[in-house]
């Protein structure tokens, strides 16, 4: 495996996605509809669901070439939910340049975003061939789940009683089956055996859990500017993250009255943040969250092992190990 | 075909597609997202493109009952476009009752569009069977054309040269496209051959063109009583309707600068209606309208005439006209 170089080969993917992505929507009228498009699919980011369906056509034993267009149409999927969140969030930025809805207007952003999910399905039905059925069947459910997910998700914003147990399952619909999805759909059009479609959903699903609890780590351990994100946002906004529900649960005393607080007033403020950050330290929040993230990363890759193709094998190990070593 | 009672159909089928659509999310988790959708399909409609799937069905060769689910999907995306325009048009009311965003939230009711969606095409996949790659390619197809339709719409309640024949362009892609949509959606369910589909298309195209300007029509001759809304709201509102724009067109000296003032004043005040409705008459935009509403409907039943399936052919022909003849 000493030939492999990951990361140059996810460089490499990433940037004939992004070359189709850009060229995708070129010329196309109106422009009071498309310009918006394209100004969202240009704004950057990783591009990791592009890569996992590629990697997953690998792992079926196809060439990364038969699922191109899928891995664009995840790409436009995927930005269709930040536009449309960014609306429900009232978000000013993303990726450090204005929000659609900013940019333009909120109608502009509705409207922009429900072509995306249009111009995703076209996409995916190039790729597609004889299992239109199935792929378009997984594609939908992951639609559904997204938004099941973002529902639960504004829902707790308002409770006060949410549980660990609900997040998880919000976190699963909302960010892990998109991941899921992803898989699957690479595997299904790379003509996957079931045994391959279950292993690549797997390490998906874990995949994608291990993501989201990074990232409401990195909240707290992130650095500020590395980050992008102010430290400690999320207690300032008041989320009931992983973090905040786990020290819910363990706090008693004076410290679960410091966490209930949270919820009361609806956030933190910024000079607080310390002070919290010392709470979770004591509860061994931080702790027991790496633990979780670790634990979510080892089942991704233990599935991930059992992929014989040798490269996509090598890059999906690879992809769930730094996603967890990732700072920002 | 004394046999065939055309309302009697249109109002079993009807009721089968009701039964369908307002079971369908029945006891689905989270409420939060579900009991919106509910609501949206629970408002009633004439399920006009729920029709055009099972009688292009049977154009096509096939039974009524082989294009249900496909009938529910294209309601479900009618609802979800209702559900959206009311957000950008900031419609507080919609077959007398309150919009979705207003009855929740403006977070909610994207949410539960975004989600319609997908529900939509869930459905239509039951009924794609072999054919979903062709299927699934029509429906985002016409999902695209109803985005661009609805972003030139928006485009030109900005734009104060809007010329007649850009709004047919509109109204193509708004209206007449989801139409046309439906038929040719019907007609690949049934199995049809090319020379069905192509029938079945110019059918839904020219039928929903006559629809939406028998609508524009509608706004200056109907009985408000009876049409449920006010009579001149669109002259109210300031929009660029077919008469408004064909006016437009005729009209010069004083006629034109009276014309001219409802776009520089965005609109005009209810009590001016009359006075305008009395211009229309002048400029004989009432009967040029009528003529061309007329002109469409006879392209879609000329197509219609072809059809061989004696009931498909008569319910179609019965509808085109029965479109043309209604008063809301």
């Amino acid at each position: 495996m000493n030939n492999i170089d990951p990361y140059k080969i996810y460089s490499k993917q990433k940037s004939i996605i992004e070359k189709r992505l850009f060229g995708l929507l070129k010329g196309s009228k109106p422009d009071s509809l498309y310009e918006p498009c394209r100004y969202i699919l240009h704004s950057g980011g990783k591009r990791v669901r592009a890569l996992l369906i590629l990697l997953s056509v690998k792992a079926a034993g196809a060439q990364y070439s038969k699922g191109y267009n899928a891995a664009v149409a995840v790409e436009i999927l995927h930005n269709f939910t930040l536009v449309h969140d960014d609306i429900m969030d009232n978000a000013d930025k993303r990726r450090g340049m204005p929000t659609l809805h900013k940019k333009y207007d909120i109608s502009t952003a509705i409207l922009a975003g429900d072509n995306l999910i249009a111009v995703a399905y076209m996409n995916l039905l190039k790729d597609a061939g004889p299992y239109a059925g199935n792929i378009v069947k997984s594609f939908t459910k992951g639609i559904i789940e997204v938004c099941e997910g973002q529902s639960l998700d504004k829902e707790f914003e308002l409770r006060n009683n949410v549980t660990l147990q609900e997040y998880l399952i919000m976190i699963k619909k909302k960010t892990a089956a998109l991941a899921e999805m992803c898989c699957l759909i690479g595997g299904q059009i790379g003509g996957g055996t079931n045994k391959h479609l279950r292993m690549l959903k797997t390490f998906g699903r874990n995949l994608g859990i291990a993501f989201q609890l990074q990232d409401d780590l990195l909240d707290i351990t992130g650095d500020e500017t590395e980050f992008g994100k102010v430290v400690g946002g999320d207690l300032i906004e008041g989320k009931k993250t992983y973090l905040f529900l786990k020290a819910l649960e363990i706090a008693a005393g004076n410290n679960k009255t410091m966490l209930l607080e949270v919820i009361k007033k609806n956030g933190i403020r910024k000079n607080q943040v310390g002070k919290y950050k010392e709470l979770y330290n004591k509860l061994d929040i931080i702790k027991l969250t790496k633990q979780e993230v670790f634990r979510y990363t080892q089942k991704a890759v233990s599935a991930a092992r059992k992929i014989e193709d040798d490269e996509a094998r090598h890059m999906m190990i690879w992809l769930a190990e730094s996603l967890v070593e990732r700072s920002k």
